[in-house]
């Protein structure tokens, strides 16, 4: 049997490109194994402890989901759904709620490195932290129970979290019986941090990033703004201290790469370079800004794509919940 | 229009005559009421906080379901469900979770009088505390609101519940504009205390309690351990200093009263006394107890009308909830 595995998308900001490389591209490679059933879900409620505006929710959450449809996620091959569309989570989040201990959630990274910035700076421990972002680690691990989920890949920074679910289902499941498989996490290598415009790691909290479906106009201004040296066209150029041969190559095939890298050790004016970079990067992302495009600009076939994925996973979710409320005796049988 | 009033019932433990007294009997008188319109729940979820027992569950929540109907309610008149049929309660409940600041919770009596005891005990805070225990207020916010609930009747320690469903939606109010009804609570006069088989407040926890359905050879021993003086059955006796007495008039008519006040001056028996409470309890309960006996006896008519209960409930709770989700960007229109 295929094993289940599951990606949660919070939407959080623009996709930008080093979304797309960092960790779009990997697990939506997942999705060609055989070996995997995969599950992707537009995190939308998860983004609600934030987004407290609703053309913002609403851009961002059908972006998302826009996004990964346009970068090739198959709705046949993989389950994708929306995950407010699937009432079973939250019903499922308070039965867990019950077994999880808050001592559990007092130890989460993320909360705790919320009151540390909290202590540190004078104010109340609790100063700014809603229930939503003090109960997320529950409401994750119903994400990921409720579909008897074996794998989630995972940065490092989430690996307490499917922790967290182990040490809930674990508690379930010496009260009631084996009812929720134990999910394991697998750590996504970080295949290449991007770097922005700037040099650093390409991230929103840096303001250098590149969206991934910024219109070509756009794109070419944008890389024409990343950070060169003086040197002269004519000069050896050092490949690998270059933030343009560092993007160029995550888009160019290996050939397209190893020449590139001939021209910066012989010379290759950073104009020139820059060109080459918008030129590989555009051909690459031209198809799937297309999709994009439409999709957003469909937002009822989108909306009707999403509910599709929602109808295919009740179909696992409802009758794992009614099974979860008999053995507690909240269905009377 | 009517005013919509809720009232959630918590299967704790076998329901008594203390329960009846104080809590039941005037929760139904409201039904009685043209003004309002009165919504009663099983709140098992809730329950789930503690009763961590398929079989304890099963029967208490069944229990209490037959015990309001047994009592009078009438499921054409209120609206009579059970909590964990109303999954929209547990969407909104993660909806208002984000719009719950955490410090909120940190206050919440129930809450804090555990971690008091906790710490003075000498052990950690949170110990015992499961996040079902710690996040309850907001359930209760999400039953409260979902119904746009007017007024809900509670007991003194339950105000505070109130308080913070109101905080809740005017921050959540304040930030998407009039969307949730602003709650009022109507305390309970607790009308009679009514005192257990030692004289305490009748009460589980006393250990003290005549369960309401009792047989009536078992209620007529228990009436029997009620403890009594050894006065001689001619020797006069103060009815108000008489837990025999006091629960007499809860049961007797206005006459009835009167006249056995007279016999308690005139001097009356302890042993005649108790058998004209047995009968005067028994004269009352008896149908009652048929109808929980029959209840109790046909699981599925009982869940039938439960279920019937909740499509009546979901009438309301579905659009409302749609209504919230549009406003927040989460349906996307």
């Amino acid at each position: 049997m295929k094993k289940q595995v599951l990606t949660g998308i919070k939407p959080t900001g623009r996709v930008h490109l080093g979304n797309y490389i960092g960790a779009i591209k990997p697990a939506l490679e997942l999705a060609g194994n055989e070996l995997y059933q995969p599950a992707y879900f537009v995190a939308d409620y998860h983004g609600l402890t934030k987004i407290h505006d609703k053309e913002e929710m609403n851009q961002l959450s059908r972006g998302i989901a826009a996004t990964w449809l346009a970068l090739g996620l198959d709705p046949e091959k993989a389950i994708f759904y929306r995950q407010s569309d699937v009432p079973e989570i939250f019903e499922l989040s308070w039965i867990l709620a019950c077994f999880s201990p808050k001592g559990l959630m007092n130890r989460a990274h993320a909360y705790k490195s919320i009151v540390e910035e909290n202590l540190h700076t004078g104010r109340e421990a609790d100063t700014g932290v809603n229930m939503g972002v003090f109960t997320y680690p529950i409401l994750m691990a119903a994400d990921i129970l409720l579909f008897q989920t074996e794998i989630v890949p995972v940065g490092k920074d989430q690996i307490q979290h499917v922790e967290i679910a182990r040490d809930i289902a674990e508690s379930f499941n010496h009260t009631y019986g084996e009812t929720f498989t134990l999910p394991q996490y697998v750590i996504e290598e970080e295949t290449a941090v991007l770097p922005g415009l700037d040099g650093r790691k390409m991230s929103k909290s840096y303001n250098n990033t590149i969206p991934l479906f910024e219109e070509p106009k756009k794109l070419q201004k944008l890389i024409n703004k990343i950070k060169t040296d003086s040197s002269p066209p004519e000069a050896p150029k050092d490949p690998d201290d270059s933030i343009i041969f560092s993007l160029y190559k995550e888009f160019a095939t290996e050939l397209q790469t190893e020449e590139m890298r001939n021209r910066f050790l012989t010379g290759i004016g950073w104009g020139e370079a820059k060109k080459e970079l918008f030129e590989v990067m555009n051909v690459h992302l031209e198809e799937p800004r297309e999709r994009y495009n439409e999709l957003m600009a469909s937002p009822d076939k989108l909306n009707e794509m999403l509910l599709h994925g929602a109808e295919k996973a009740r179909k696992k979710t409802r009758p794992f919940l009614e099974e979860v409320k008999m053995k507690i005796g909240i269905i009377h049988s």
